[in-house]
């Protein structure tokens, strides 16, 4: 990593500091490298990967001395992950701008106050309910997934701290409740709460990506199309197929609104469900299911098949300059790359297939790369092929 | 910098050395970031702009032993820079495979010896002849370009070192010889070699960027049109305007024919003049000027508009992995900027403007970024108002 004593004095561009040092760091540094702007990344890990490309100062969340010479150093500050303590930003926050707002963090962290934005700016919610003790859950299972006409069983998520899938429970029947509660309530701290949201048959997982500016300036990049397994995203396409329009226009509105409410700057990620509905407009709905404020694994594809990359305007937008077009250069397909990258040589002889390797060890269940395949569509053989490499490299044992 | 002994240690990715750690290795570190390629760049310069991206490991090119240190830290090395000394290149190589080979340096480091690979390859030059003393340079002077039905003029140039411009006299009369040989004489060192080539009219210069992998794999971009002024490159076009098929398609041949002849590994460029002639195919027919081994500045619209970057491909070709497409994704125009960056708000706000800021100190004279306009014809209003940015920057005192 760089030794920050040794490094030299600030050209004309401006240092954007950035919280976390993960491959969204990384990616973001890369971005930020050819506007001329100098990253310095804070991280308690020293070996993390965004350390290869940018300076990286290690220290924990909880020193708020170095979170203050940190700080102290940078024209603006970001966060590229959404469990840094609101404690530790709000400490950078006295010294540096920091963007996006504390408060989307700490909304973004806390599923209980995500879902009340989403329904105070008019978006549509799965039905849920919070619960704090084991009575409590049983009765908001009931009452939310089991009741006559209620539904179909239950998905009861931890209110804090869950990402890729962990803290989440997926109850078909009366009989899992209790024991879901046990292995909820053990994965977390002294407080017990949990959301507990009707199961509803989807059709398919949609995510938006947009980015708003220091001065209100918005725009945002088509619908993506996302597949995940175990709770870890595998696949994107984007644009996302055969949406109609006017989810698509609606979802751009809402985001918009949402976006000026909060006083939003820099790249902020809805992830949504379609669900099939007679009812609504051109027969489909979006149900928002969680946001993140930040850069997204379903906007990688923006690297390589967009006008402008999600990291990108990112930079742009919390340090203040103009955005750059979210229009799509090309059609394309995002693959994840979890626990180990596949041969580097294998993925490159295939065309179109641009290679985001993260330089992190091999680790199970860890994301590692992912790779954009140009032009495609997700029957594209050379998706198949980059798919099959991606099994065959997590499949190794490490 | 980075702290070499800070610096973690490798994971799965292979570790590239850089020779020089200018924006050419600043880009190409960017580039290998995303394989998974660790960069370590070499220069005497300790404020050099790639180790603002990278480890920089800083030393003198003479220090052999710090040349060593670092080259059994690589498992591949390169230069971005053709002024590296041979010997330091040479003694790299006995610890590291080197690409280009050395043999490419040492030609490309020689005027002369570059024109006699070109003959040999079957490419057309200007008329020339070498000398070393004020005599031999009168005569050839008269020679090449005064004597009856030889031409206009000549222009003489130092046989090594020179560069953007540097070490280059242009002669219109027999008046001008004397000065030219102690204006040019002065800037050598004890062994005043220079060329003198004929004045030959030119409508436009072009440059052709190809790439060779190390199992013999040949891909090349198509030809780019550039412009200088003052010696150094102002904007490129491409793919060049209105070129002969023919010509296009035998200078790719000949690119091809002297990497192979060349055991050619990595990027390299070939600069020419393409003139008119009543005689050739077509009508016109190019005079190749010079070579550069390595990536050259005229390919930098290939990191926004092409498939795959110049760079990455460098990158790919050095360490053995297969090459990208060099497929067009938009016709493009680059820019330069020289002596100071515009500011990057007015770029930014230019749709379809991708900007790269060196973050180098502004200095008359110095490249210190540029910008590539997508979707772009020479005509583009937004073309015409990078160059107003990049002209007034230029301007602003330093």
């Amino acid at each position: 990593m760089f030794q920050p004593s040794m490094h030299k004095p600030s050209g004309q561009g401006p240092t954007l500091g950035i919280l976390g040092a993960g491959q969204l760091g990384r990616m973001l540094a890369l971005a930020a490298a050819p506007l001329g702007v100098r990253c310095v990344c804070f991280d308690p890990e020293p070996e993390a990967c965004a350390g290869d490309v940018s300076e990286l100062v290690c220290a924990p969340w909880s020193d708020l001395d170095a979170v203050a010479a940190f700080a102290k150093r940078c024209d603006a500050i970001t966060f590229e992950f959404e469990n840094v303590p609101a404690a530790t930003l709000r400490h950078a926050s006295t010294l540096a701008r920091v963007d996006p707002p504390v408060l989307a963090l700490e909304t973004g962290q806390d599923r209980l106050l995500e879902k009340q934005l989403f329904e105070r700016m008019g978006l549509s919610v799965h039905p849920y309910e919070a619960a704090s003790t084991a009575a409590e859950f049983a009765a908001a299972c009931e009452r939310v997934g089991f009741a006559s006409g209620s539904g179909t069983g239950v998905v009861a998520k931890t209110r804090r701290g869950g990402y890729d899938g962990k803290g989440q429970a997926v109850i078909r029947s009366r009989e899992q409740i209790s024991a879901a509660w046990v292995a909820l309530a053990g994965s977390m701290d002294a407080r017990k709460d949990v959301l507990v949201e009707q199961f509803v048959p989807f059709e398919r997982e949609l995510s938006l990506i947009a980015v708003r500016g220091a001065g209100g300036a918005f725009a945002s990049y088509p619908l993506t199309q996302n597949r995940h397994q175990g709770g870890i995203l595998r696949e994107s396409i984007a644009p996302a197929p055969s949406v109609p329009a006017s989810v698509a226009r609606h979802t751009a509105r809402y985001m918009h609104d949402l976006m000026d409410a909060l006083q939003y700057v820099g790249v902020l990620a809805i992830e949504f469900f379609l669900v099939r509905d007679a009812a609504a407009e051109d027969g489909a709905r979006l149900l928002a299911n969680e946001m993140a404020p930040r850069v997204h694994n379903s906007g990688h594809w923006t690297i390589d098949a967009a006008m402008t990359s999600q990291f990108e305007n990112h930079v742009r937008a919390v340090l203040g300059l103009p955005l750059g077009s979210c229009e799509v250069r090309a059609p394309s397909v995002m693959v994840n790359f979890i626990g180990a990258m596949p041969p580097a040589r294998d993925l490159l002889a295939i065309p179109g297939c641009r290679v985001h390797d993260y330089a992190k060890p091999a680790r199970a269940g860890r994301k590692v790369g992912h790779a954009t395949i140009l032009d495609a569509q997700a029957d594209d053989p050379r998706v198949k092929r980059v798919i099959e490499l991606a099994s065959a490299a997590d499949a190794r044992p490490v």
